[in-house]
């Protein structure tokens, strides 16, 4: 079933113990649809620059996605500039250009009308909850946000999270959140702001989901579940790392029948495994050209990785 | 089958948001042992001070371990006194008074000369390759080792690795001993210098092990293995946590009649449980009160929080 996805749609300048790239096609929207891809139909909303041409566009539309959803603004795309040689878990921001974003007012065509699944990349809590309030038959909506949100704008991301069914976010951010040091506790505060589940991304320790009373409509019942990340040789980019879990967790769920615990654990290893590709390669590169063996193969491997028997 | 632990036996003094305790018997031997005694025999070598009166020792042996290699010296017991006050990741040393320990001189007891499993716990890698070397026969070594020996005495603790089926050894200590911030690449170099495995331990993030070529006598090649850690509302005092996982983990394996990959993996996850037990309460307490029951539980809610079916 097809997943909507909002979000950003940018150029990306990015230094890493493994090298440069002054320009490559990112943001929270790029990662999340390219990965989702190879699960379930996406649909994109965005707003790019003239800078977004058809090389960029192509990158999106071999695999599939739906880009009528991307608006062209005069000016110039979203632009951001990172660099993890003091720290590969942690980029340092060098340089944010919003450009065209700055004021992105999302429109649903009304072609996309009627997708089921519904992803609100880290953006303004504003526009999230707008675009959430424009579609209120979908199936399944799942959300994600930064510290940036959480810190200077916790009013507007309060009415976000009732209408989540899964909030994706990572470890330091949902004890800003909690204003909680300890994980668990943190994450049952987060529970209770209103979101029925919640992803806890650890980075290279993999990601904890925990679950509110009405997390599968209350008919399970369902205690946390870790899934690993893979132990890699090489981290070559760890931009988009978040995005692409996010992508394989949704998409997975996506292009199953129904919501339950088994569907959810096996979709927070497909977020794993897209992860892990996307690190191996600088920007989306690794997104762009894998298949479905590949995948099945890496969630083997977390298995193997996991699994006593 | 008989365990025979090195290490220390302590007193402790610990604070953490939870409390403190002046005086509390703790050590890495003391941990392991309390720990691995719900599995396997275990046999302890030690040393002590006056200090150490009936109440101390009765800890050990109610829980059946043979403390008949624990030496009486004169003046007090090793001392700790730590702080969980900033972090409770990390200890923050406040004071340590070797005391007795400063010349502890391991002897072997020849009541003890048959244990066929050794645990050399964390104490000067001089002593370890000591030990081992005195008791040629045993079936399976291990050890742990930790930042200062890594640091100062890397020659030392490079002639013991040789003779080690597996190391134990954090995040930290494992990229500092390989000189590499990459833990896969850190985990290879260590395999390099001599044990057959690696478990690195990454605090409430689980653990993880790396195997040689010779990790199973040959017989059997396994990539890494993760074990959770089990998401805890309230860790009241960290202290032991790893040695307690070491107990847990190789209590188990010595109580199997061979080491396979099986064995290895569910040894990890009793490691994990045993961890997560000695962080409930101050120093050894949980420990010292546990039945089966209780252990088998909490294994299969590791079971739960990890595998996807």
């Amino acid at each position: 079933m097809s997943i909507l996805v909002v979000g950003s749609v940018a150029f990306d300048a990015i230094e890493t113990p493994s090298g440069r790239r002054d320009r490559c096609l990112g943001g929270a929207a790029t990662y999340f649809s390219l990965a989702a891809s190879y699960f379930t139909p996406v649909r994109v909303i965005g707003v790019v620059g003239e800078d977004f041409g058809p090389e960029e566009e192509g990158v999106l539309t071999r695999r599939g996605i739906d880009t009528r959803g991307i608006e062209r603004a005069p000016g110039k795309s979203f632009f951001w500039r990172g660099s993890y040689m003091q720290n590969l878990n942690e980029a340092q921001t060098l340089d944010t250009e919003l450009n065209v974003f700055q004021s992105f007012s999302p429109k649903i065509p009304d072609v996309y009308r009627d997708s089921e699944y519904l992803f609100l990349a880290n953006i303004d809590p504003v526009l999230q909850a707008d675009v959430r309030s424009k579609m209120p038959h979908v199936k399944m909506v799942c959300g994600d946000t930064m510290n940036y949100w959480i810190k200077d704008h916790g009013e507007n991301l309060a009415r976000v999270l009732p209408h989540l069914d899964a909030l994706l976010i990572n470890d330091g951010e949902v004890k800003m959140l909690a204003k909680e040091s300890n994980l668990v506790r943190a994450a049952q505060k987060v529970l209770a702001m209103g979101p029925k589940s919640l992803v806890v991304k650890h980075g290279e320790y993999g990601a904890t989901a925990f679950f509110g009373d009405h997390s599968f409509g209350g008919k399970h019942k369902s205690g946390p579940f870790r899934a690993p990340a893979l132990p890699l040789d090489a981290v070559v980019d760890p931009t988009g790392a978040g995005d692409s879990f996010a992508g394989g967790f949704f998409g997975y769920i996506a292009s199953q029948p129904a919501l339950t615990p088994a569907v959810f654990r096996r979709a927070m290893f497909y977020g794993s495994v897209m992860g892990s590709f996307a690190v191996e390669r600088f920007g989306t590169e690794r997104l762009q050209n894998l298949d479905k063996d590949e995948i099945e193969d890496r969630f083997a491997l977390f298995r193997q990785l996991s699994h006593l028997d």
